[in-house]
């Protein structure tokens, strides 16, 4: 064997430890009880430890250097490049830091449960400045490793190749307009409300809605299922991929759009490129064009006014609490319901006019910390400012609806949330480029036929994997690197043009 | 740490890494879509292959021998001795064998799939010729480490320490009796036939009493919980047991009868010592003393007059096709029904009585195939010789209900059959031992009351674990080791004395 083909031989071992590991994950979330969690929790860290110490083993270093020297086809060289990075990714931090890093994660997490409910800042800070002085060493020692600065180097690992440079001109356009447009379409709104249709909606029915849904975009149900979960999301692996909901019964809209969502998520992995699946350039390219899958579906597609042409009767067959000839369950009150846009304090509960607002708001406090510029105790004081700022909202006082709305920080991710909003402007870009390239997407969609735009999608996405790198892809896909232009013009024409 | 430790820390990993391949195993049967079972058996392929490098790593010889030398407790001498025999066990048979055993296995299994349905012995007989030849080899290897003759080396790694010897005279007493006995009940219950309740069951009612039934034998749902699989088994791990069923609408004796039986299993993985369950000691003593807790559920309590008696209300209330004032319906008639007696060819539908005579049919062929004295294609002669002698019924030509019934011999399990009947045997003189002490059971089981006899079960076997080994447990539980006479007192009293 070649130092590639053992290379190659190595991280398909590893992928199949993860494969366990990822079912086991997905069982933890969607069925296990409660009294299973102490040993699944150890068993699956004992896991973590085996697929690191293959990850780290030490004769990686001489196969990776020799392969060098091979005679690779593009595949395998764009492979054995992820192979460098897994490697280093790994090898970077010292072990004695991880663990230290997942004991004070798991510990703030734990609290945070705790103390968001109680609304108790003085509670959560000093075990947030552990968690954040644990992550700014990680950040010193992937940065030693790979030569970006702090915060970049742990953007790095959920976006390979992005940086603030790239990143602070973008997200300054957002800026730039989206308060404008906040204040602008919510006036427009005013003026024709959205009425909810009355419920109640049984799981059963909303079961139903959601599985033949996944049915209409295109999800394989050879190769996946849909579940329950406290939180909603896919996971599996792409032979076998797992979407989760949670379904209340008094609305349908959040669980039928968290399934669409997630199918979003899952269509990317059911579309890797099989020969690949094992090794790492066959996975799929990032947290944010991860991002860019689901929201395209959810945003792009199943919000427009074509789909919900197409949605309309479906609910009300699918519910019985449906009734035909109330405004309530009629089209255009329905596509109003599916684009309301709101002032909100919660990240997860808001529109994808707000939504980039919250998510910058937490990108520029948490590169702060990061840097060293900004302490853990000037927390809600930054983010006071800038809700106000930017949603005209304040949360002086209010934690639990403020800074400790989200799980990220208390669990030790800093670095993660910029790629919610990389995915929704690459979504709203490949999907104006889908759209060029399909002129009949618009009728397809509004008779729920998603063939074309899926076989779009799987050539110029999910067969990838990570075999060009983002702004690559995204130039091979749409014409050009990642702009914020398309979802500008998106979010003009659903909400200023729209009816 | 000393080399007592370094073995615990070991076995404590390895025990990590079954619990993520039991539920990886569970959800193949219970939850994946076909789809995924290609990525699903490398994966496994490869954790199998990882486990057995650990618990065949060399340096493991090395703190075994040390660790002799130490001072231990008592449960920690039995947890050194149980990881010596894992150890041997894993060692003793080369790699190589391993790998070309479960190639060999996986092909005729395979083919038996098909080949079962046709009726097509000719097809089979070379396939089964290469799994006995493997197994031969694979029984000579044992043999050569731990001394043992070619057949008990294999009956050894499902019953540690049970030998032919101990073998035959306790089947030797079954087979003096049961053909007499056999025709004697069945002529008995003629005169009184059962009349099988009408349905359609539909599977929610069926769960639902099964999940009821599960609650009133003690299956504690905060480590555990029912699924239905296409074969039924108990797996997970013991923090968390996943049970398995499989329902039909015509009927519902078989999915409840199976609940049950798997509820057995599932208590004792519940009740196993808690401490020691990440460590050989702390596991199931065998398959046998496994089966004996199914069987004592199953056929001493749950089909025993008293539980009918609670149970008949639950019927008639649980089922919409229940008819309260139809024969059918009576207690007297259920009890019929859960008690019958009947000569089949089926090994997996047979009752109590004739159970043990299908077992030792396979016994005695299995070790001559093992042993060198039968080959492959004397089979189907020998079948139904013994068909003929101990069932009355004749199989000639009829290989689908005859000898290619079963999947063990197909899948290379050899020395696996004797268990059933060793467990059948052991669940009688606990259960009768249990009586003893426990003036109030039958009346309390009249009552759906378990909790004396989970409660006896749980001090005088699931929290045993391994540290006895069988004989000393049976002695220690019931005043004997193991014997036929309380299965034989347990068989008559119910089907001959009975009413």
């Amino acid at each position: 064997m070649t130092p590639y083909d053992k290379l190659h031989k190595h991280f398909a071992r590893l992928n199949d430890l993860y494969h366990v590991g990822a079912i086991a994950q997905w069982d933890e979330a969607a069925m296990m009880p409660t009294g299973g969690g102490g040993a699944r929790g150890q068993a699956l860290a004992t896991l973590d430890g085996i697929t690191h110490q293959m990850l780290t083993d030490t004769q990686l270093a001489d196969w990776l250097a020799a392969a060098e020297a091979e005679t690779l086809a593009p595949w395998q060289a764009a492979n054995l490049r992820e192979m460098h990075r897994s490697f280093r990714d790994a090898t970077c931090v010292p072990e004695n830091l991880v663990e230290r890093r997942a004991l004070a994660n798991s510990r703030c997490e734990q609290a945070w449960r705790v103390h968001r409910a109680e609304n108790n800042w003085q509670a959560m800070a000093p075990l947030l400045e552990e968690v954040v002085a644990l992550a700014r060493e990680e950040a010193a020692a992937r940065s030693a490793a790979n030569g970006m600065s702090l915060y970049d180097s742990l953007l790095d690992s959920y976006e390979p190749g992005m940086t603030c440079a790239q990143l602070d001109p973008l997200f300054a356009e957002l800026k730039a307009f989206l308060p404008g447009l906040l204040d602008a379409v919510i006036e427009k709104q005013a003026q024709h409300p959205a009425v909810p249709p009355e419920g109640p909606f049984p799981i059963e029915e909303q079961r139903a809605l959601g599985l033949e849904m996944m049915r209409t975009l295109g999800f394989d149900f050879e190769h996946g299922r849909l579940d329950v979960s406290h939180h909603p999301f896919c996971g599996g692996v792409p032979s076998d991929v797992r979407i989760t909901t949670r379904y209340e019964t008094e609305g349908f809209t959040q669980a039928l759009m968290g399934v669409i969502h997630e199918t979003g998520h899952a269509l990317y992995e059911q579309g890797l490129p099989a020969p690949w699946r094992s090794q790492p350039v066959g996975q799929a390219l990032s947290t944010a064009m991860h991002e860019s899958q689901s929201l395209l579906m959810e945003m792009q597609a199943c919000r427009s006014r074509e789909f919900l042409h197409f949605l309309t009767p479906h609910l009300q067959r699918c519910f019985s609490a449906a009734r035909a000839d109330s405004t309530a369950w009629q089209e255009d009150n329905l596509y109003r319901l599916f684009t309301r846009v709101n002032r909100g304090y919660i990240r997860v509960y808001a529109d994808e006019v707000s939504y980039p607002l919250h998510v910058i708001l937490r990108y520029e406090i948490e590169r702060e910390l990061i840097e060293g510029t900004l302490d853990v105790a000037g927390i809600p004081d930054a983010w006071d400012t800038r809700m106000q700022a930017y949603l005209g909202l304040s949360t002086a006082g209010n934690f639990t609806d403020g800074c400790l709305q989200d799980v990220h920080w208390p669990a030790g991710l800093f670095g993660y949330f910029p790629t919610y909003t990389l995915g929704a402007m690459s979504a709203a870009q490949l999907f104006a480029a889908a759209r060029r390239s399909l002129p009949e997407l618009p009728a397809q969609l509004a008779e729920g036929n998603f063939c074309a735009l899926l076989g779009w999608l799987r050539e110029n996405v999910h067969s990838q994997g990570k075999f060009l790198d983002y702004n690559a892809l995204m130039e091979q896909a749409t014409g050009s690197p990642l702009q914020s232009s398309w979802f500008r013009a998106h979010l003009e024409a659903r909400y200023l043009e729209g009816g």
